[in-house]
């Protein structure tokens, strides 16, 4: 049964329940979470600033602090439901509880998930796919390159959604009042401008079924930066786990332009 | 004799001209400048983060760097008309040309500036009374707080624009189309919400008069990261001299939503 409060949520991954947060807490914001050391902040931090489709920054931690004014009564060690331990650009461990790897000189980066667009794209009228096929978005590793900062660099990744060519331009005038979360759509139709060559062959993610008159849309995607994370091989740090995000207390509507 | 063109403009600046770049180029957006040294680059990053309102970065440079995507023939180091240079928070010199002053560790950052929404505003029919009367905008230290971020921190400072009551939801709908040069106003009406004694003594620029059915409106105020700057005293730092901007090569519509 899933929670419908934020802090109601957050109280049950800290006690241990592992699953994606995908309709959990209806109506409230979830984000991707990156820690790096401080070292490495400055370098991320750019990266963010010259990628703001991929890498909206909804909060920055201090070092040493483990809260975001995101969700107050949080702490950013135990409330996500999974994450995701890296060394020098491997995953070394996925567990549900970070406090033994949480280090002083961490800064967390609270970044912009697409869940709150696809349920304004959803209210809108316009049918999203991979949630009716009970499958996750499919991804795409693009010919794009992000503008690079310091160690961070790499392609743009986009998630995809088939839309019906009616519905174009509701689901970018829809997501384009979200710039906080991916905004509006970097590509429509040809996958090849893009430098992808199957649509039935995501690089992350599921494949998803289109319908007759569906369209290809594409969107910046937040785990372009999990992908420079793996490539610049920084020392250490902490990510969520893939779909185990952290339920903000911020409602999605406060994103909305 | 002004110029219509960016890279004339910032040619004849680089030449020794030195004036405010008010009506310089218009249609193109200017830009505020602040350089710091590399080590304070992160904490001044993290206080545009967490105030973006005032703190709109439009880009940021690599240290070593005195090229900006904004305007790519610029040189940071001498396109603007008139400089200052800081040390410890104290103007220390104004020059034209900071080529002698600058150095290899400093990182610079571009902010927006209401000059764009400002031309907005007269395109959608809203007089815009400090301009009118040939003054700089009046500007005042609020008593709301902005969110610290290592040494920098300090008051909300906000310029206010006496607008015709039938028009503050057409000022109000037109800059908030403009997140990245302060956005949406952050207060309407009583000043003394704002913590604000008296209209006709603002902290910084000229006081502007109001016509009868004016109702005095307040927007965040790209002076807020000077005030932070010249209270967090780092040993140095350059920024443009008030009013004399970087001209840009990007057009204002390229920051409208």
């Amino acid at each position: 049964m899933i929670s419908d409060s934020p802090a109601e949520a957050r109280d049950r991954f800290r006690g241990g329940l592992r699953t994606p947060t995908a309709a959990w807490a209806p109506g409230y914001a979830q984000a991707n979470l990156v820690a790096l050391p401080r070292d490495y902040a400055l370098d991320f931090m750019l990266f963010a600033q010259r990628n703001p489709k991929p890498c909206p920054l909804l909060d920055v931690t201090d070092a040493g602090s483990v809260v975001t004014s995101l969700a107050p009564g949080a702490d950013l060690r135990t409330d996500l439901p999974a994450y995701r331990v890296w060394e020098h650009g491997e995953c070394v461990a996925e567990p549900a509880d970070v406090s033994g790897y949480w280090r002083e000189d961490l800064m967390a980066f609270l970044i912009g998930c697409s869940f709150t667009f696809e349920r304004a794209l959803a209210t809108a009228g316009v049918p999203v796919r991979h949630v009716e096929q009970g499958r996750n978005v499919p991804m795409f590793i693009t010919g794009d390159q992000c503008r690079p900062a310091g160690i961070f660099g790499g392609p743009l990744v986009v998630s995809m959604r088939p839309i019906p060519a009616d519905l174009v331009p509701v689901a970018v005038s829809v997501t384009a009042r979200y710039p906080a979360v991916h905004g509006a759509p970097v590509h429509v139709g040809s996958p090849v401008d893009l430098g992808i060559a199957d649509l039935s062959k995501p690089d992350f993610g599921d494949p998803v079924d289109c319908r007759d008159g569906d369209v290809p849309v594409f969107w910046a995607c937040g785990v372009t930066p999990q992908v420079a994370l793996a490539s610049a091989r920084p020392p250490f740090a902490i990510t969520h786990a893939p779909g185990h995000m952290l339920i903000t207390d911020v409602r999605d509507e406060a994103y909305a332009l």
